[in-house]
């Protein structure tokens, strides 16, 4: 990618090499920061960049992951989250509102309710004299890759005695129509071979018909259906995810359902393999209970740390100092 | 306390030796800090750290004040102060949010309306894989004891060449009822030998029935009254309170007194000992004259420095930098 | 300035000299900070110092501009943007709330709307025990000093082959009356030789008869008319301005123009001389078409990263280390 902008905008752009190689990285990264030498290394790395993290749409652990995950790199980071504060009231374009932004910091990270924005804002900037690398942090119901990326990974080390990703079964629970991190995770896991996956959800929250054409074409196996009991003890994985019900009111009211039946439960534990894992992008409310927080299983907690690691080999990569860590890495005998 | 989480979540925590150590070491640390070789010594401390401040209470002084603290020791800081930019309005649990910060972050710093929140939250985290020390930066109407940290350290170094704090004599004028800041500062003085402390208010207003029988069981002297004027004279530091009324609707309705009675005038410059100090938690409204700012027993804008290096001792104590900053005074003759 | 604080309150505090320094060490500050090296030299000067960035009007533009000159000095930031969640729900005065950033901070950057209030805070803080610099971010409809500077600057390179600013005709365009960048800047170029101002604008909306005055004291030419299209030929630089009709509230309603008679649209582009700039001090709405920005004589893009750079060189002057950083340019042979 060298000579050529590399924008983070959507899951379809990460080919499986990609995955390892990001993956391996944040493993490394992982290891380095133990020690307050390895975080003052990590920290030269991209101190003299400076990011904007423009989150137009409520967000407290995607934010602070990629703050953080900038903080590590020694990458100075600005924010704007509250249109309220910012030249809009003034009646400024949004697209002017990012331009400025990419003349004073060097990254754009953002999250915006409307789909494709970050794709248009990557190709506007890509045609000016200043053109900065921009990374989708979550764009309307269609979009999250840095997620599916952090999914991937915790998919990665839960199942790095077991062969890897690849031949496992995957069930997605839930809210699957709206919940853009499920849509984003099962596109990547098309890349792994021999993978089965199961959606297991109300029919009005159903996977869309655009995924199951996308499985399709990828020919990765597939199960619809709303039995939660059933497939928890088929299932090396369990996604759970959350009623997005703050879309019901866009959409013209709210479906009732009757999410319990889509909840973890204690008892549920004892119908998952042993070395299965229950996985969550959170935040959740009453989807998972919080007895089943200390099962080793629980891997959603995991998933909150695994986030921030892979945020930290994606900017690298982006500034392409992915090579320089992994030498570090290397000459440090770690 | 090594071996285990230090949390700062109370007054009644201190000991009388840790309240001289600390009073030393911010002593120490302000010396240090007055060349940029001394700074620069200062932030590789803890460069390694980064710290989550979640004030979910309006806060000017305490917020900046812990954030200058942070900056000081190199700690890089991220913040979340309004609730409406978080993932509470998806429903997630205030446990799980703060967990999420202990997966970032090396150090919580908290300011929450509910009382023992902080105290729950530690409690929580020192039962996970990945625990994080706490500081308690106002809770409820009950603890604030950073702040009271701070007033110890002020009449430490006001009293420094009349033999320290022992024996004198501290009225407490105002809302003293929920003041929060006079309920922490008063329990540790008892840790002082020969005190007596003078309570200032309109009935309503008075010091709580709690505090009281602290005082009795640590055989503080006291006296309960509601005639400033007569008070002045006697004592050495007068420790002014603002009317907190942003309580009022909570506790069903605001009660009508004459604040006036309990305000601190230019006159009563004359009826100060000569040697007695004004001091003020602030915010002030009326209770202090702006008059009095220029005096130089006024003492409550030294408070607010003093604040900021009492906290840089906190946090560098906390992460077990204390010894290492007394060594480094030493071998540079400071 | 030497032994007294610089602050930074109103444009006619800058002589021609100052002017002509501070763009001159602005250039050399970009020269340095294209490497890693050179930002990482920049970044020590005032790792030192912190700052506040004291917002309560909003903006985005001006107050990431300034938060990036203080990022590439290594100046560390804090930020009061929000009223609401600050001291002053409690009753505070807004002094004494600026007096407290005075205690923890070594630089007080404050946009505010009442007029002159960063000339009273400097003069308050004078008075105090632990004085430090001001900048004045832009207040009321008065002063913006900074943006001053950097439309300067801006000129200034835009000219550097046809003799520099002096003997120039620059025309200002749309609400004179309330745009307080044109106000600050129409005084500065006062100190160029045989400058021609245009005042282009509907009656209601033209230039104060204060600034007319200035420049009648300063015997500086100036033109007053509302024929836009006439002009554009005549002019060296055309200075867009918004309708600042946030103010029409307060001054009793809006007064009903046909601002799209003073638009800049594609065809003027034809009107315009060969070597002619169009400057903005943005957000725009629809005084400039998005079909102009692609044209090279469109200034306004480069005005915003010239603003970053000229506040760099500001900060560094107010402590001083101006000469310390044309020092490392010479001995970089940069």
């Amino acid at each position: 990618m060298s000579g050529k902008i590399f924008h983070c905008l959507k899951a379809e752009q990460f080919d499986r090499a990609f995955l390892e190689d990001i993956c391996d990285l944040a493993d490394k990264i992982r290891e380095i920061s133990r020690t307050k030498a390895g975080m003052e290394y990590l920290a030269s790395i991209l101190n003299h960049k400076r990011a904007m993290l423009y989150f137009v749409q409520p967000s407290t652990r995607t934010f602070l992951s990629f703050y953080s995950a900038c903080q590590i790199l020694g990458i100075k980071c600005a924010e704007v989250r509250d249109p309220k504060t910012s030249s809009e009231v003034k009646g400024e374009s949004e697209e002017d509102t990012v331009r400025t932004f990419s003349l004073y910091f060097d990254l754009i990270i953002m999250r915006h309710p409307r789909a494709n924005f970050a794709e248009k804002i990557a190709y506007l900037l890509d045609e000016t004299d200043h053109p900065v690398p921009v990374i989708n942090a979550g764009s309307g119901k269609d979009q999250h890759p840095t997620q599916a990326l952090l999914d991937i990974y915790t998919l990665r080390r839960s199942f790095l005695h077991r062969g890897g990703i690849a031949q496992k079964k995957i069930a997605f629970v839930g809210d699957l129509r709206r919940g853009r991190t499920v849509r984003s995770l099962a596109k990547l896991l098309t890349l792994f071979e021999e993978m089965k996956l199961y959606f297991v959800a109300p029919a009005p929250y159903q996977i869309g018909d655009d995924i199951i054409a996308y499985l399709d074409e990828h020919k990765t196996a597939y199960e619809i259906t709303d039995d939660f009991e059933k497939v928890i003890p088929e299932v090396d994985a369990i996604y759970m995810t959350r009623l997005q019900d703050e879309w019901d009111k866009e959409e013209g009211g709210h479906v009732d359902i009757d999410i319990d039946r889509y909840s973890f439960k204690k008892r549920h534990l004892d119908l998952l393999k042993a070395d299965g894992i229950i996985m969550h992008p959170l935040p959740r409310r009453t989807e998972i209970s919080t007895e089943v927080d200390s099962d080793p299983r629980a891997a959603y907690w995991r998933q909150v740390r695994n986030g921030m690691y892979i945020r930290v080999a994606l900017i690298a990569t982006i500034f392409q100092r992915d090579q320089k860590i992994l030498d570090y890495y290397l000459s440090n005998n770690l």
